[in-house]
């Protein structure tokens, strides 16, 4: 392990990326020389099966962090080590979920929509987040970015997770058995969890019901982790408040769904983290898990085969 | 100075102003007894200055912060004592400046209008605010307010105003003179000063012209301060990324206006602070300036009548 990793970086390497392997302490070779790889493609996990089939890779770095199309098509073998990049897309989705809130808040999305001045005048229903309660759904990335940016908006926040491991800044966290209980005081439940087996279609009618009717719900994670009949439902009846979504299910949202028209819901088409914003941390991620590897550390976004993620 | 204030509160006394006045060391009297007066109506200069003639009251409290239309009626006695809420709306205002810039970053505006999934996937082109410049043109309560809601997000603040007094976590601050050599490093120009015959259309075809073509102005102060012909004219040009008007002029901004049709346009109807965001802080407000004219000290929103605000 204390080695030089031979690293080979596909299907298109850059300069960045190479010259973070180099500076982390490894050397850039090709795939037939390579026992580690750089794989850069979000969206081509049957490209990298053919690819490590036959090489003596034993380390992959993935590029994102949703790598569910991964698990799916059988890529990910336990027998390898996997890094993924969750955590390094944690800044620019909490900052996403932060920008929907605030456009819930102040109802960016009617008034982006109106083509005239409203008449509620000085009577309108915005409102400020100070003193407003988000519930964080995961305390991964995303969760832990998202607590310090509402921290100046005078915000209070409550965990949840698997372990009941506190979210730092959080007023307290709790585990995702106690999800319901805490889910009357959210004014905001951000959905920021990892979407497994366990977590598939975690926020179902039962959970909507044990929303108050003005709080909204923010996924900025996987639409799977949403039961989307059940969303409708709830925002048909106003059961919740709304909905601001920047990951659906089915995603892409089909032509004619009904969310398109419900003036409580605002989409965005899966840009919390673009593959911009993702590959201007790419090479960080690379030259410290290179560094830790020549080190024999523990890498950084280890993939756990059991858990899905 | 130093006797109890005998405070009237027209034309609409609430408890908790009342309260406000007597937890202040002052008494609520009738207007005739009256020797300071609460005005609780942001809309109606001329039923204050009705009230105003004849009585004994030297010293007013408004309750809003822009107050052009009382100076305009010719309201504003120089010989009373004229206070408004002028800071108390900070944080509200820089609130919504927080989530007008988010929305353009992360295109809530054509998000929200949109009917169907975008096409552009891992391309799209929202950004973070990471690495940003606002450049903040007013250094009051907003301007105060926005630079520690920005910080975590990893922006970097330039202020701008009269004296040159540094904007506290700016990066520097220069005075308005130089308010276009900064222009240029701008991402964002918040638009936060009061509205005077010195800062009357100050965003002109010359301003627009030093901003760079991607970045946005922000106007969550009064629409007077921005050539709205000229700005309609930038964005048509594409000079500039976008503009988020919470304020326009004229205002209420007419049926048809070329602003509604234009994609880079955010507009909110004058929603940065709303009355009931405002009426939760001004019984505040009136407890510290009763305290404060028991004791003799000077008094907190003080207007000054050459100033205009």
């Amino acid at each position: 392990m204390s080695s030089v990793p031979r690293v080979a970086i596909l299907p298109s390497a850059t300069d960045d990326i190479a010259r973070a392997v180099v500076e982390g302490g490894g050397s850039v070779v090709d795939i037939r020389d390579a026992d580690a790889l750089v794989w850069t493609d979000p969206l081509n996990p049957h490209g990298l099966a053919k690819l490590l089939g036959g090489s003596n890779v034993e380390w992959v770095q993935l590029p994102f962090a949703g790598i569910e199309s991964f698990f799916d098509a059988g890529v990910i073998d336990p027998n390898l080590t996997w890094t993924c990049a969750k955590g390094i897309y944690g800044p620019a989705c909490a900052e996403h979920a932060l920008a929907l809130m605030l456009a819930a808040a102040r109802r960016i999305h009617v008034h982006a929509r109106a083509r005239r001045w409203s008449t509620l005048g000085f009577d309108s229903p915005e409102y400020r987040l100070e003193d407003k309660t988000v519930v964080v759904v995961g305390t991964g990335g995303i969760g832990t970015a998202l607590v310090p940016m509402v921290e100046p908006l005078g915000m209070r926040a409550i965990g949840v997770n698997r372990s009941g491991r506190a979210l730092e800044g959080a007023e307290r966290t709790v585990v995702v058995d106690q999800l319901e209980s805490v889910l009357g005081e959210a004014d905001f439940v951000v959905v920021a969890a990892a979407h497994t087996g366990a977590t598939h279609r975690l926020f179902d009618k039962a959970k909507f019901s044990a929303m108050k009717p003005e709080a909204w719900i923010v996924n900025v994670a996987r639409g799977g982790l949403v039961d989307t009949d059940a969303l409708v439902a709830a925002l048909r009846a106003q059961d919740i408040g709304g909905a601001a979504l920047d990951v659906t299910e089915p995603e892409p949202l089909p032509d004619g769904h009904p969310l398109w028209d419900l003036e409580n819901c605002l989409i965005t088409p899966h840009v919390a983290n673009t593959w911009a914003m993702g590959l201007a941390e790419l090479p960080h991620l690379v030259r410290r898990n290179v560094t830790a590897r020549v080190a024999g550390e523990q890498l950084e976004g280890l993939v756990d085969p059991e858990l899905g993620y």
